[in-house]
């Protein structure tokens, strides 16, 4: 990544201030619920409060030559940077009932204080990207939070809720329109100031026909209609393999819908029909956009056109996640950040309601497989002009 | 079962003085220990202390008119019986965080005090002997969390240790003998006075042959040198599905051994040559057996036989779990108890280091599937005449 | 095995005789349906022919000096003889394409030279039981092959006819009733004259209860009785194991049955209520036996009570495939015939439509896993009196 | 497609000239190695050979009033499309021992005919756009007619040969050079004249970088080099998914590559190091690239700079297959062809020793899952200039 904030001033701070916001985050979760893992795409809460400490221990302090606060957790709380040795497997995070979740409190704590003694110390120049990158890192985790406990929650009977409001994607009342971009010669991609991800670089030309966008993202209200419209027992609707996934899986609406009630981190609720749908696969916004005579952008579209980032939903685009042309890996074990996950993967672009406000941005690349659908992911249309 | 205590004097103490040994089990545990599960086949330990409990709710409480504590623990802590409604999948308990540890103990104080009301009443009569089921059931369970922690811990690098002392077989400094038993017309099963489960009854005669028993179970020494001798290469050593068990999971050694050291519930320790080797399954006793020019005992040999109760370690049986001749379930949902587990599974005789003092006797069967390993199971020989 | 025989006088003979029928088993099926394995349990019928073919020359021409008539049948044909070193995986018999059929029939035949060649050698006394156990090996493929072939014709829409007549179990138009047994001390088991595997010996004594038994099997007429009686959708009919088979395929019939028609040899035809029902597997027959009031017979009760040998549908019993009190099995890599399957399966006993006429006898002990329903398996009835 | 032929004069005949060259290809095939399916990717040859006759008989002879051949054949020999109707499923292929090849060439000589017939009426003119596709869908089962035969032999301890010669990648010893490309506004995709499939269409404009592009593909000789390099054991050369790849498959190798031989359709050989390494899937293509220093080539660059057709590999693109703006699927049917598998594959460019010659051109999308290996894959590097 490239920070080009000073190095030091108010570095430092930006990053206890990005840890204690995901303090503020498990505030409503017991200790009970943040050791278990309910799938193994998702993450005990536990964890990531351990793992995104651990990587400013392993990547910012440990260079500098402070040692790791318990050497152990170089092998509990690695993700996946295979550069710095063997780990924890990860369909097993939930089963590390020790650590308790008040040592790793302890090991945030002794992490954040050794950061704040960085402050003003001429060591920083050398890790302000680290920092920088540490922090955003966090940004991420938080989002990962709310999405891993709501599927936690949403497996559970009892249909436990979160928080009283937020967390939520909100409604939008106006139809929807069309926006048109004449297309050409397009740049997309960071340009260099400020953070960004080393997958958003470098900018580049990209060549676009004409097309136009839609206004707003799809929403529940237009959801149920496809699912009336007997949408998911079409197959002539669907990818091949998204009909394969309705069928293996008996798919008849949206994730967290069920029996004309919504699953979210508030509550079950009765359907918003101005509320964005959410929780889709690529598949389902690949079938619903048939259904709608339209189609997915892909992420240059979506970039040149620039929709306000309402960032209700992560939005899927029609464009498998993929080195940009010129494409530098970061050097060393952070090449493993971004670069290693490009293939079987689709981009999804904007926000959503659990993203941290200044975490993403206009050329911000967010990946998933196909299938995923436990993150806060919607659709918005294009069609050809 | 048939309990042929007076109906109410002490049975109501008897049952609560369990239920506080249940308690006293989980005390080494955090809140966060008590609510994972780490494989199918266990259970967490808040799960477990909540099941418990509903069984007394369920089958006690609610036959004689006491409405449940909440409703809806009648869906979450029913294990499988069908009789009584439908019921949380087994394999998801460990997604249950809520309802809380704190609010299953207040669940468990709830029904102790209904309990607790019965003492003196006439009520008492109707139920005794579910009364006394259900603290049959509770000692079954006290076993279980012992052996589904084991588990938990054995997969945590942290290597945790539960207990300072006990939970663990003792060694056995003797040598190995025979005593022979000269077979002919015996009876086994449970003749009827005190306590017994209806896979016990009825009482029956069989016919054996000749044969010797061994005075002590198979230590981890003898299983050393089964491993030495390469026990776990040769397929001519191992039944069919048990050799495809060693291939599938490249198999060298007993479960929780490993580098020369064993994990145990007291923690990691160097091996005692003299402890009864445990945790081995039924292909393993078969196959050490074979090794051995010997072989397992049929449940009738064993019971006929009857080796001292030293109760350190289960012992696999040659049987396979089958109904008794005669064998009558109980009735209503008891009747679920133990009869419909009648197939593919072994039987195993005497009790361990983890079963509750007074809970087994030498009629008792307990049960598992050839493949499992996570209870403290051995090995007693036998051979013919 | 123990073949009284006396060594050489038509036992060569018998053997190239027994060889003879197993063509006329293939005379209706073309190479391409010979060389298809339509499941891991079934084979193909080229591979039956060659692996028979194999038995004779690997365990009684070789012994005596024969070289091999190809080298590499060694590895392309043994089943599941580990002793006699690596073979070709059993899931993947259906990928033999070479050697064709063609090849197989010139192996049978330049082994069926070898064989005759032994008539009236003095070395026939030192292989006898080997020929004699290679016929009655030879005689168990016979079933399979017909077994193999009709999955393999049920799996095709066109619903191939293998024959016009015959293979076929025959209805009894007789009206179910019960015959006593006063129970008490019986011998059951093979005594010695006479061909019998190793697994049916020793004879020995076993002690009953009282019991009757039913003096037909279960007709199509009554299953279907527990179809419309909604058998396939009550847990309380079923063991825990088999109550999960049934959701996981979502059953609704026993195998075969489509539509109100049942899948034969000779055919799709409408029911015949008369007709055995058959093709049921452990699960079904012990599910019907419990909605009926009664039980299935251990092997012990049906081989006291010795039902006629109608002979139609191989009898699942209660009994779980075991090793006989003093069982030995042979020396050498015959010791892997039965001995290595005494786990997870239960015994069937009688005899099939498809098993060659004198094959079985009163102690035959069949045996396959509890999900098995491939097989011309029936369910007679037993009850205690 | 768009078929640019006059519609009649010549199409007929070169439809039924393909069709002649698919008979060849299966002339050095027994009926027992046609009927067999060796993975669910693969399909029988029998059942190539159906399912293109049936391509002609459903989409080009039913549509103009001619009766299908035999009905069922509808349901036996589709491959996968939804519109018209059910299908045998995909991975049970294999199971269709009948209809026999004999019936299957049968089905050929019929619809043969009834093409023959159609020379010169009128009736063509509305179908040649069908018959056009039906001939090129031919061609490209044609080449799945030998990557599959080639998988079922490789399977074969025999390693049978399917021809002398021929079938098999030819070497270079050229040294491996670049040649650069300035990059900036190049059109690709089909341009209209000739036919072509609607995945390579429209022609449009794309914004390249300079770059440099190999003009040989990699040898076996370099693969080796790879090897012995540890390369597949160094987690840092790899995608995330390849790793996983590699470690799940304890990947050391290409396929069909065994203790320093290959097999091929003309029998196993040793290595020719100047031969291209074919028969890698992407992931291995990647991480070779990452090796050596380059990269894979886009399908825009591999185009734009169109490397020489030297066809003897199919060339693994960095590109996901996806539309390409303003795509439009063909009506009805046929739109099913190539639309819905544009998820989740890769691109692959060229042709190989195995595609029939004319049938590829310099904008022909070839496309498998990152994972596939049976298809005669290899590698050609590019990098940033």
């Amino acid at each position: 990544m490239r920070g080009d904030a000073d190095p030091g001033g108010g570095l430092v701070e930006r990053v206890l201030c990005t840890r204690r916001a995901t303090m503020q985050l498990v505030e409503p979760l017991s200790h009970e619920d943040m050791v278990v893992q309910s799938m193994p795409d998702a993450s005990p809460a536990k964890w990531h409060l351990a793992h995104t400490t651990w990587f400013f221990d392993r990547f910012v302090l440990q260079p500098i030559g402070i040692p790791p606060v318990r050497a152990e957790y170089d092998y509990l709380f690695n993700s996946y940077y295979e550069a710095v040795g063997a780990r924890h497997p990860r369909a097993a995070r939930g089963l590390l009932t020790r650590p308790s979740v008040s040592e790793v409190l302890e090991y945030r704590r002794a992490v954040d204080a050794r950061l704040a003694d960085l402050e003003g110390s001429p060591r920083l120049a050398g890790i302000a990207d680290a920092l920088e990158l540490g922090r955003n890192h966090e940004e991420q985790h938080q989002e990962l939070i709310l999405t891993d406990i709501k599927h936690l929650f949403g497996e559970n009977a009892l249909l436990p809720v979160y928080a009283a409001h937020g967390v939520h994607p909100k409604g939008d009342l106006a139809p929807l329109a069309w926006r048109r971009h004449d297309g050409g010669l397009v740049e997309i991609g960071h340009s260099g100031t400020g953070f960004s991800f080393d997958n958003e670089r470098p900018r580049h030309a990209v060549h676009l026909r004409p097309f136009e966008i839609a206004t707003r993202t799809v929403t529940e209200g237009e959801m149920i209609a496809f699912v009336r419209d007997r949408g998911y027992e079409r197959p002539e609707l669907w990818l091949s393999e998204g009909w394969a996934w309705v069928q293996a899986n008996a798919k008849r609406a949206p994730m967290y819908w069920s029996n004309d009630r919504v699953f979210t981190l508030i509550g079950a609720r009765v359907h918003d029909l101005h509320a964005p749908v959410c929780h889709v696969t690529y598949y389902e916004a690949d079938a619903y956009a048939r259904w709608a005579g339209a189609r997915l952008p892909t992420e240059a579209e979506w970039e040149a056109s620039a929709p306000p980032l309402a960032g209700q939903v992560w939005e899927w685009t029609a464009s498998a996640y993929a080195p940009y042309p010129g494409f530098r890996p970061l050097e060393g074990a952070f090449g493993e950040y971004n670069g290693k996950f490009m293939v079987s993967q689709m981009v999804l672009r904007g926000g959503s309601c659990a993203t941290p406000r200044g975490h993403a941005r206009p050329t911000y690349r967010n990946f998933f497989p196909p299938s995923a659908a436990w993150q806060f992911s919607g659709i918005r249309l294009a069609r050809d002009a």
